[in-house]
């Protein structure tokens, strides 16, 4: 394992390193520990279905398609049902509470310019969205551009903050090495990011048990872990959450929950 | 062969299915006949690189991937390179005349809301992008929601225009049935596009001589038709040439063009 506080000091210098209040290994003066919001661990023994984001999420999503997921997210009474921005208004009308509106930005490819991001965050939370799935600026934190990848997650933070609306930043694991991964994730925590996430669903690999552990280990309890892409059966589901995953994203809702 | 004056006439009612003086064989008034813009179709002894978008948009290129492409722009002189947004700041400061600046939008999914599509657009304009592809509304299209697919490529037509950018809209074929190719691309060309284009590379086929060959039978010679997706060879490239394309995407330049 790399060595987190050593790379969070490269990051962000020594000021950020102390243990923090919060229980974080790393802190990162990201203030989180000082809210009174709840812990986002999973508890073994939660119902299932309340930790899933059913998704459907791909090119050739039908109007048909996204009305049945939407049915079977009232019936189990899923976290969210994660589409694409062209459905919301249609899960808008279809969705009971409490299951959320997800939707995804600078998505699937991360590489989209801060201002094109901003841009479609606005879009999709004027359209009502209450969760975020954005991929991080990939393209950005690949090319060692720390700097534009934690300023372009802060504008969306900020702006799903005004909204009261969730974010869930996606770090494309398979595209990373372990010490991307730890970089990322403390870039998404310091930019005060809700959660991070595996995988887009569309790169080379999904999530795995060992991405999971090692991104809880780095965001510490405060800030919630999500794994998607590849989670098809309950078996891998518990064993993500096991791993440290409090949320699953699944396209296959009734596979896991029968 | 469907019958695609029949098409038309389903699409946007009679009075739009007269020969019109540019040569279309289905006039859909959409005046580009009217324009002096010269003819979109390729002289097959024209200078092949002069119609080549030199193309790298997979999630994980890195800024020095995107300098490569670049050099090899220059120095052959495509007709542009073709880069997602966060890239266009940097293809700006390196790309020589001739070479535009193309990127992408709504892209790869074409699933986004056209609120969050129109955003886009505006971020990329004013980042100074000359060509825009850009996905159609495809879920609106697969959802037989003809009205929202035209809106939506209509507002960003009406906003390339006040940039004098060019909007190439990307059917994404591989998803498409015949009848849906025409559909696609008769609401393309009465929306105002520049061009059609066959694929973005991340479905599950690209370009094929038929498709680029229907494309070019529906929207006549005044609109470009744009071959992208698994061209890796000249031979390929003179192929998708001779059946009605006038552009073509490619990754690898260099083996298309020695």
């Amino acid at each position: 394992m790399k060595d987190i506080p050593q790379i969070a000091k490269d990051l962000f210098g020594d000021n950020h390193l102390a243990q923090c209040g919060g229980g974080h290994k790393i802190c990162l003066n990201c203030y989180n520990c000082h809210l009174k919001s709840p812990e986002r661990i999973c508890d073994p023994d939660t119902n299932l279905a309340s930790v899933i984001d059913a998704t459907i999420l791909k090119a050739e999503a039908k109007r048909k398609d996204v009305e049945e997921l939407c049915k079977t997210a009232n019936l189990y009474k899923t976290a969210s049902v994660c589409v694409n921005s062209y459905f919301i208004p249609l899960v808008k009308e279809l969705l009971e509470q409490p299951v959320k509106i997800c939707t995804v930005i600078n998505f699937p490819l991360g590489a989209s310019s801060p201002e094109a991001i901003l841009n479609e965050a606005i879009a999709v939370l004027e359209a009502k969205a209450e969760e975020i799935d954005m991929v991080q600026n990939l393209s950005a934190l690949l090319s060692g551009d720390y700097k534009n990848n934690l300023l372009s997650t802060q504008e969306v933070v900020n702006i799903c903050n005004k909204h009261n609306a969730l974010l869930k930043v996606i770090l494309e694991t398979c595209y990373l090495t372990e010490e991307q991964i730890i970089i990322s994730a403390l870039l998404a925590k310091k930019a005060g990011a809700d959660f991070i996430k595996t995988s887009t669903g569309f790169g080379s690999q999904g999530a795995t048990i060992e991405n999971i552990a090692l991104m809880r280990e780095v965001v510490g309890p405060k800030i919630g872990v999500k794994a998607a892409g590849g989670i098809r059966t309950k078996e891998q589901a518990l064993a993500m959450i096991k791993a440290g995953a409090n949320r699953i994203g699944a396209s296959n809702v009734v596979a896991i929950l029968q």
